[in-house]
């Protein structure tokens, strides 16, 4: 950070606000077909579509709140978003530091035909976002409803971050 | 416009247009959550998705078409975008002359199982685009359905515009 | 290519690439409203939504896997895929080598609500992005369900694709 990087313990500022936060990053999910988690295109950094996996194992499936309660909802989005920055880390070496900015997230929540509060279950993960970045994770937000996801997941989230050219 | 500006009833180009329509921008709405309504990249103004408000209040709620109709539908997809308008307008100090063409708006659509109509719907808000910018007003356009949206609303739209830079 | 063009059968390296695959770009659809196909900004093209359409007519209609199997899921992927190059080639006035990177699909699927195979059904277009452009044809993707699509077709898939400048 200021020239002097010390060799124990050195670590980025996201890093250090992740530790803070009792976080630890999953391991980045792998596609499993022709496709790659994410891609840099000038200064955007873009996902593919992440679900709520941690070691290989959907955490939450089916709809809300039949299956899984908006709490239950929640927590799905949060582990999609630390799949999305684990995504991120791994395109940028590392280095999340070099995210200037979440410039957008979406939120695709499978549900009930009765469900209407989708924006609470996005909150699990704006406010990670927020939690990690403060400013610069405020991002702009589509949450919308979807009778079914991949695998059966309960939530689905892409993210667009801006990053250092 | 032309360097010699009149101190009394300047309007711009698209105010100007939006008046000639009959059209007032609501006020824009404020997310009660982490994010924010817009965020400018480049020349790319990206907002959040929309739903159907006015004065606070949800217009327009439920599928079609057997709680909105078609048409209804259509006058909700168009406050959409006069709400997209307006978040756009807020980010630009009120000065939508900026806007230089509409690159995109994705129209979700709360809809029945057997409902097949969301060109038609989403009309609603590719025409006002058309009428308030012209031939700039001509976007990329996707269309889907949605078992349930936000708040339960009927359409939900997000918007991506180009901007000078 | 190499600035000797031969006038006879010269053909860029995608167009052959179609050939050996036995592969015939459908004509560009046409949007029958206010919007149009496809825009380009910077060195970004990106389409509107695709519905698995040849010759004006809709090929797969109806929600996985009650009205269309997943092969036939994959076929309509497939084709939507088609029609997004489709509508690219006209853009870039036939010449699709200007496309260097498929940047980002968005694979849209009708599904029955127990339906969970939206990964193989996305694969459909996935694949055939690999096929015609290689490794430049890996992309970042989200798949996902909805009750409806517009006149009732079985998928819709958008396209980014990045370009020369």
């Amino acid at each position: 950070m200021d020239g002097t990087p010390s060799y124990d313990g050195d670590m980025s500022v996201v890093q250090q606000r992740l530790q803070e936060l009792g976080l630890v990053l999953p391991c980045a999910p792998m596609p499993v077909a022709n496709y790659v988690p994410t891609i840099i295109c000038g200064n955007e950094l873009r996902t593919s579509g992440q679900i709520p996996m941690r070691d290989g194992q959907l955490q939450f499936k089916g709809t809300v709140p039949s299956c899984q309660s908006v709490e239950e909802a929640q927590e799905a989005a949060r582990l999609c978003g630390l799949n999305a920055l684990a995504a991120a880390s791994s395109a940028l070496d590392g280095d999340l530091d070099q995210i200037t900015r979440v410039l957008q997230l979406r939120v695709y929540i499978a549900s009930d035909s009765d469900f209407d509060g989708h924006s609470t279950v996005a909150n699990g993960v704006s406010d990670l976002m927020v939690a990690i970045f403060g400013d610069a994770g405020r991002h702009t937000r589509v949450a919308m409803g979807a009778n079914t996801l991949p695998l059966g997941a309960t939530v689905e989230v892409e993210a667009v971050f801006q990053i250092k050219t």
